[in-house]
């Protein structure tokens, strides 16, 4: 397998605009960099290697780790960045843009070659391949944080399938991130890039969205926002209520099916859009994925369906059926946000975020780790509340203290003192 | 203490209405007259007696209950509706609008009489004069529900004092309640009879909203999205970082009063406003509060800076300061949606639904009770999402249902699998 | 006819309230009370005769004129603001609050008997009563401001019968007028008087909002914003069209039928809800005009399939149809933000703008009438841009000032020019 | 000059796109390719020369027009759909992307050497050369439509000047182009285009909208829906009140300078932000332009004021000011929507509209031109209208009718036809 081949200088350049705009990240090297507390140990993060990435990498080398990096996905990586990244001192890693299945497992097997303490990781990409391939290492795995709905499944159904030997922090459940990187920063990227690359219009679209947990939450208010009529796809009965009663119509699939002009899946699930739904779609329907893998809308059935495919335009592949329509998928399914033509991944100041929290998730779970039992965890509250405090003082927002008298009144409950003047 | 005197016609008509409107109590009522499940129990309901709170109590009468009701607040019982209640087969209480603190205290002994069995209370009134006043009927209390944010605080602060001897369901906690009930019921009436009673306008107001729990995101959105420009004060980090995401002002009350022209409290605090505030606001300034208890606004603090004290309209008292300017109290700092002249409480298809799980979960306690511990604990999620079911079968809302497929693929870990076509 | 017998001192005290929050006229009063432009002449209001009304004859008053006031709709007027405005020199009026049709014409001829010189007018009323029924008074009529979408149609229905004979100024055509007292007043007020009469929840209710002008631009925002899934039915293609745009269901009443819980009409037509859409609506449907005239929903066609009609609470008549549907009528179809009984008519801010424009209109008539031809007339735009400029005062909101660059910029048109550093 | 050299397949995959996207002009080229109403006349069109124009020049030379195109602006264009243009029958231009603003007039020149009898222009660019450099195509030309805000101005100060001879169309002021274009075609795609190129999140940011006409106003309203905290600048006092009553925060420049994280202006005007206000923002401060010309900004200010200017990404360049903050201009204030490294202009569907609306007033214009003064026109509404009735065919959306008792009530005005049953 070759190197990656990226221009550096163009890393450079990207990886200095991100560090502007993450100052979390800034605070945290001032604080952590003195004191060295990763000092000696191995870090492996696996995520979409480009910019706001390098610099949660760069971090996390200045509180003294042994970084090394491995792309999460096959398309979402930058091969300038992952350049610029390998000239750091402390850093280096493997990832290429545009690898198949195949070579993707090649360069997680080369990160875990430096034998982790510690993962950062992406949808447990990274975690699944060193317990599926590399269960030698688990000895040394101090445990795993993870960062997105998908990945804490994923390491729930290897807790389920008895294959876990480690503390996993969940830190994508943590309110610091599944509350604004899916809501916000999923929601706004994966929109603007999917308008973009299909240059098409918002505005009084039919527009369905399978799955109203965060990222479906995001994408179905700013789609609305921008005024597109939504309808909402559920198996959930809560989330179907919320939505419905945030105004949103929620439909089954089948009936979303006849009414989306653009389709959007944000489920964890797979096969959200098949067979069944492709047939009684309107012509020229457009289909996109904001989900992690490259499964939740059913290209196989797509194909199998198809008696022409072409090119539509850059990133747009045009799907003719039998019966004269043309379905139109986005990206090949992959998650719009980071496979698109336009794609930047999500925005800087989301990402300083939710790499905020895992960067201080991570030093609590290595403090703590013998501590913790084999399995999921979540993140102690105050791991993010301490994020969220750092994150208001880089915004420069204030917040009201309690009184005393008000401290007292939380633990009042006799009628009397409550009411007492 | 002389008993209520409404007009029972006009209450039937009212309850008519309310039954009307609430369609999940009429599934219930169908589902669990049959069987009975509460026969022979005594059920007190402590709450806002109006014609919904009536279906809840028709409900618990018709599943077998004997049913005493008072209410929790000195201001927001319908005396029509108590009279129609009184009328009914296996329903009494003591209830009545416009009572002093000490008249409603002694309403609850009275209630406290018949030694209820199960109270479903409302910010732990009922509960907290039955541990302070009646310890003797400790041993008959099977367990508690209760429905509020302040209540659930209210109760885990006797549970610090040592004084919970019973099980309590944090219905509040449940999504089917707090994500509906507060931030859709609170937020649409709390502004609805806030408007009607000042006769203002919320386009172009400033509005200062003290609080982003579920209660202040609805008042705040719903301000915003009627043209306010709103300022959201908080005490917690998440929160306060949530709002400022949204789009929204976030400031401490010292700042905030500065800017305000309508200041809307939703806490759970007490002296959220107070004379430092007063000393810094704009002149004509409206003070409301949707918090459950009138302390959330210092009526002390602002009448001990008032020159003159009138009535400024129905609702509306002002206090003249010493320095010119004038400060509006809106019903005396009672929450708005309850006290307000043209108060209605909540809408009629929320309380359906708080109510229904206020039910649901009362049923499950009481067949549960024995195995849970003295203390606060969260209903059991199935219970939430049965109710959920029923009430999008009420709304004729459908869902999707997991294929056998998407069910293995939640257990799925490896990429193979994942992956796999 | 008797005269009103309201209370005047809680008339005065509303007064009192609406004129704290009506900054715009106490500006007019200290421009004009010294000048007294109005000085001798007669001016005619005719409006619904509750605060705010009351403090635009008080402005009219102040600048000299004699004024006589008459309520322009039979159910919106106060009698306790009408006996307080009695009292005032200068001022004296004819109205009173749940008077039939004919008393209401009666109310007018009095008002008429004054011989005024102008009148400001409300839908038209005492305009059209004056040509039909007073056309010997027509002489000593300099002009009419009319503020309403309705009553500026019906001046120009005159125009086409040949019946005007002075010039009239299209006030509710000015940007000051239409764009926020339709949108923000009537939006506002309609929603929140329609839901307390209810006692019912937008949030996940299906709204259908007859007629996508500014009232039901208002209506369809608000409604949607605090939850409602909301279709717009629309006779005009360009409004249909900008609604579709704005992420609206867009039907005709036929369809919309079938679909709505809560209907609202604000066209300006008649009979836009009709036997046809009767027949075809859910169970349970609720009816609301926001319109001026209450003959948008046919009542006589909902009579005439009803078996049996009751009152299901104060405000809304229930109408039981053959079939076992129930569709419910409020206020009898007149406009909700006036006739409901929780009604206070416009918000104060927005009405102080509106009259503000009246009043200034006015001025400018009387000064130019001479000058313009019978018929329906644009106000200047300098007049409604003076109004706004005195607003923004009040508010305190400032804008930027062309530089001289920028002015002559507007009259550059080479690409030299234009370019030029 | 040499010719454009773009690859007229890729030019060809793009115009099929679009072609598919744009449903009114494929009704118009059904319903004018068999009359041929341009038979023999020679058409200019002066736009961004993309596959949106494309498909406008191909509806043009359907309906019989020898068709000529140039370049409105020097990035804007893209050279293979202009190689793929150049190959169709009927039409013919100029246009290369990246010209010299001396290289765009040499273009302008080639395009009015065929001296054309239409033009259909865009910031009346070609007008203004024709009426400035080529004087003597005057006779020929039998009028032009014009399609932005700017370019109305532009050729009312050429009326102003004396310089206009012939009839214009003011499109733009049509309700089909001014309030779809620009609120949703310039507010979608300049917001996108400028999230993408800065790789930031519109969540919890300052934006400054600099003017609050069609395009500000959906600037300000996407912006603020998607999480933005926004700020509007205005210099006409009833566009500042509808800010204001709408919600957002109105400030002069000199304060919101100093507020903003990012800046967009769409006013029009020129020097709107420059050194007074460069002098008080704050660090990082992102600048960009969603105006016609790029003068809005004013660059010279920003250059005399930087000690550093450098590429801080790619479509940003960064001043690095003597005090040490560094300010961020995007695309060089050119209009980010079409300038940016992501642009794709404006969405198709919006396209299909605003060149709908300039196709029927063309052919309007050609019919009429010689009952026309010399001057600026509106475009008769009913052509408006029927263009509207198109698009609503187009999507499937069905409007009410009036019945014959609606159309006779519009001419009532006697209180009994009103109010007759």
């Amino acid at each position: 397998m070759s190197t990656p081949s990226g221009d550096p200088a163009a890393g450079r350049q990207r990886l200095a605009w991100a560090r502007e705009h993450m100052p979390v990240h800034a605070a945290l090297r001032e604080r952590y960099a003195p004191r060295r507390p990763l000092e000696g140990l191995c870090v492996a993060v696996c995520s979409h290697i480009e910019a706001k990435t390098g610099v949660l990498l760069e971090t996390l080398a200045a509180a003294g780790a042994e970084v090394v990096f491995t792309g999460s996905e096959p398309g979402s990586s930058q091969d300038d960045v992952v350049a610029a990244l390998n000239e750091q001192p402390g850093i280096c890693g493997y990832a290429r843009r545009g690898v198949s299945e195949a070579e993707l497992e090649a360069l997680h097997l080369l990160a875990l070659d430096h034998a982790p303490a510690l993962i950062l990781d992406d949808a447990a990409e990274l975690t699944a391949r060193l317990v599926h391939r590399r269960p030698e290492l688990l000895p040394g795995l101090r445990g795993v944080c993870e960062q997105t709905t998908t990945g804490v499944q994923r390491i729930q159904a290897m807790l389920g399938d008895g294959a876990l030997r480690f503390p996993a922090y969940a830190v994508n459940h943590t309110p610091m991130k599944h509350e604004f990187d899916n809501i916000h920063g999923t929601g706004e990227s994966a929109l603007t890039n999917l308008m973009l690359t299909t240059n098409l219009l918002l505005a009084g679209k039919q527009v369905v969205v399978a799955g109203y947990g965060d990222c479906g939450v995001g994408l179905a208010h700013k789609a609305r926002a921008w005024g597109a009529q939504v309808t909402v796809t559920e198996v959930e009965p809560r989330r179907a209520l919320r939505a419905h009663m945030n105004g949103f119509a929620v439909r089954p699939m089948a009936e979303a099916a006849e009414i989306g002009e653009l389709f959007i899946t944000a489920t964890g699930s797979r096969d959200v859009i098949r067979r069944e739904h492709f047939e009684r779609m309107r012509d020229g329907a457009v289909l996109a994925n904001a989900g992690h893998f490259n499964v939740e809308i059913s290209a196989d059935d797509l194909a199998g369906l198809a008696v022409e495919r072409r090119q539509a335009r850059e990133g747009v592949e045009a799907f003719e059926l039998a019966d004269g329509r043309t379905l139109h998928l986005v990206c090949e399914g992959r998650l719009v946000n980071l496979a698109a033509p336009t794609a930047m991944g999500h925005p800087a100041e989301v990402m300083d975020q939710t790499f905020g929290v895992q960067f201080m998730a991570a030093l609590h779970l290595l403090e703590h780790h013998e501590a913790l039992a084999a399995g999921v965890h979540a993140v102690p509250d105050e791991v993010d509340r301490r994020t969220a405090e750092l994150k208001l003082e880089t915004l420069g927002v204030a917040t009201d203290r309690l009184t005393e008298a008000q401290q007292r009144f939380r633990h009042a409950w006799r009628a009397e003192e409550i009411l007492a003047r």
